[in-house]
């Protein structure tokens, strides 16, 4: 982490943040977090929101100390910064396939309650005899496929000789089933992401069933993201939800629609890209600090706040804007809604955290980068 | 730069690289700079790499040892990482607007030969007044708009009024013009890149003519990238280009066309993601651990290289491949040719070296992240 890209220190005014930054409105992000609890009461479900969203320990204590049981990451590198910085109850919710990995993650087990997904019988040999190697026991979540045609498995077969591995593996330790509808967290329509999640439902049921008749005891199912988490939380099937997404939101999100077929408004865009206007040589298309290099363009341009403005163009280190009706002067400032939070956090070194006018911290983004 | 985050080390095999990890075949990249370099015997002009593609001293070194005059930045943070690291001459070819950022500039001019972009009458007017507070000259060059319909000025009235400021600034040195058609590097048709340069050549023409008329000397003039500069380079006009992705090539740039609307073949594709496959639940549908955070997929998603297997989808941390043939098993890794080349290298800590099967170095891509 190079100190020359820290883009602002505590007690700065916003107006002396070095563009461009990534902000969070503490305000906002609050008032998400509150909004979040409120929907689950009455749900009796876990909480472990997905820290791939955020890759910072700071955010990750604040879900904790809000009662989440802990965290999701995507990789054994994130899981070895949250446990390294404080964080004692990690899900790794992928595959950890090569010797290196598996054995990271034999060594994380022994400082913290860590557990991995396997949809793969030969995974579950060599998982186990790494641990066995080290005499310690890997806590391990079977992964179905509920859909998102991903990792997972897919059928009776598969999920058969998949816990028989795991039966055969003394160093193996089954805890629960993991089952993630990634595709349905997008589907715009409300009635249909329900839809989708109800079948997902029905195949963890089906599964739990099976594995059940086994002697597997399946009382952990965890999984859901931002956008479907309702219906898992309210199933009774689901024992534990992952959000990620709702303590930032982004413009795809935006895009998801409730029942009455207007945008979602469960939780507030509490996190933005900061941009400064570097040059109006053609007024009607100001160019402003922040591209590719700054906001991740996979599922659509950042949209630009309570404005008009439109940012019609990215290239690495400049965005292009068209302005119907604002006019720009160059060092004006604007913020921008990421298209997809997850990626754009993971560009940056900071979070630049703001209340009002002022800069009242900053985060290490601890595990930006960690994707091995 | 987090130490878990480092994917090899120098003495390793390819096999021992953690996943996804950013690889250049040391071979490739040697042939792309003498091919490089074959390519521009006989112009006269001066090279100065554009130092966005690699954000990586280490290269930038190499390339000055190959008679770069210096290096471009996009950036003041990329300009401070590449002269605290021994770089003495870049130009930062953007605007630089704020005045913290254009005090950095003072500052680091201190240090090296650095220059700047304008072109707005007001931006020359602040850099002239917080460079005449620390009694600093700051070189800057005049950027034309030749066609990218991003910054520079676009019409002789314009031109006129930043001439005058600049005449008018005792605190800024003029040393040339910079005229960049980003937008041509990725026109496919060779013949339409070269009009499109054509044009660019005529505005640089008229500009200069005008310029010299108000007794300015313009025999610097700067810009082009590696999908137009032998065009730029064989102008007689241009006495310096700029090419970044000629190292490195990627996706997008692989599918510019030749004269014989063949694929370009001047370069060879030396970056590639190296990825492990993780879960092969559906063998048809094998899933990889190279996804949106470790790919930019702004120009479009990679290629597996060597192989008709195609990538045909990504999620933060997943990627989806489709093999008609190949069958892959657990823990197999790939070569992935990245769609655009800059931001997925701005994703990483590391550049790993290999040659044949060995790790022979590991270049810290220092400016990785420095946008600001």
């Amino acid at each position: 982490m190079v100190a020359s890209l820290k883009p602002a220190n505590p007690g700065d005014s916003i107006c002396d943040i070095e563009t461009p930054a990534l902000i969070l409105d503490l305000d906002l992000f609050e008032e998400n977090l509150r909004r979040f609890d409120r929907s689950i009461v009455g749900n009796n479900v876990r909480v472990r929101p997905h820290a791939k969203s955020h890759k910072c320990p700071a955010i990750a204590k604040i879900q904790i100390g809000r009662g989440a049981a802990g965290v999701c990451c995507q990789k054994t590198s994130e899981a070895e910064i949250m446990v390294a910085n404080g964080i004692t109850d990690v899900l790794v919710s992928n595959q950890v396939v090569t010797p290196k990995k598996i054995l990271r993650i034999v060594e994380l087990s022994k400082k913290a309650s860590v557990s991995v997904l396997v949809d793969n019988p030969e995974n579950v040999n060599l998982i186990n005899d790494i641990a066995s190697k080290h005499n310690v026991r890997v806590r391990v979540l079977i992964e179905l496929d509920v859909g998102a045609n991903r990792c997972g498995v897919t059928d009776d077969h598969s999920l058969l000789q998949l816990a028989k591995s795991i039966q055969n593996s003394p160093f193996i330790t089954f805890i629960g089933i993991h089952a993630y509808q990634g595709r349905a967290q997008h589907v715009r329509n409300k009635v249909e992401r329900e839809a989708l999640i109800r079948t997902a439902i029905e195949k963890v049921l089906h599964a739990r069933d099976l594995l059940e008749s086994l002697g597997f005891s399946c009382d952990y199912v965890t999984g859901a993201g931002t956008g479907t988490y309702e219906f898992e939380a309210a199933s009774g099937v689901y024992s534990e939800i992952q959000p990620g997404s709702y303590i930032f939101m982004d413009a795809d999100y935006g895009k998801n629609l409730d029942e009455n077929q207007k945008p979602v408004s469960e939780f507030l865009q509490s996190l933005f890209v900061l941009t400064t206007v570097m040059s109006t040589a053609n007024p009607k298309r100001p160019i402003v600090d922040a591209g590719l290099k700054s906001l991740s363009v996979d599922s659509g341009l950042p949209l630009v706040f309570d404005s008009k403005t439109m940012y019609v163009g990215a290239s690495d280190e400049h965005g292009v804007l068209e302005s119907p009706e604002d006019t720009y002067k160059i060092g004006d400032t604007l913020r921008l809604i990421p298209g997809h939070c997850d990626p754009t956090v993971n560009l940056y070194d900071w979070i630049v955290c703001v209340r009002g006018n002022n800069v009242e911290d900053t985060w290490p983004i601890l595990a930006r980068g960690a994707s091995i």
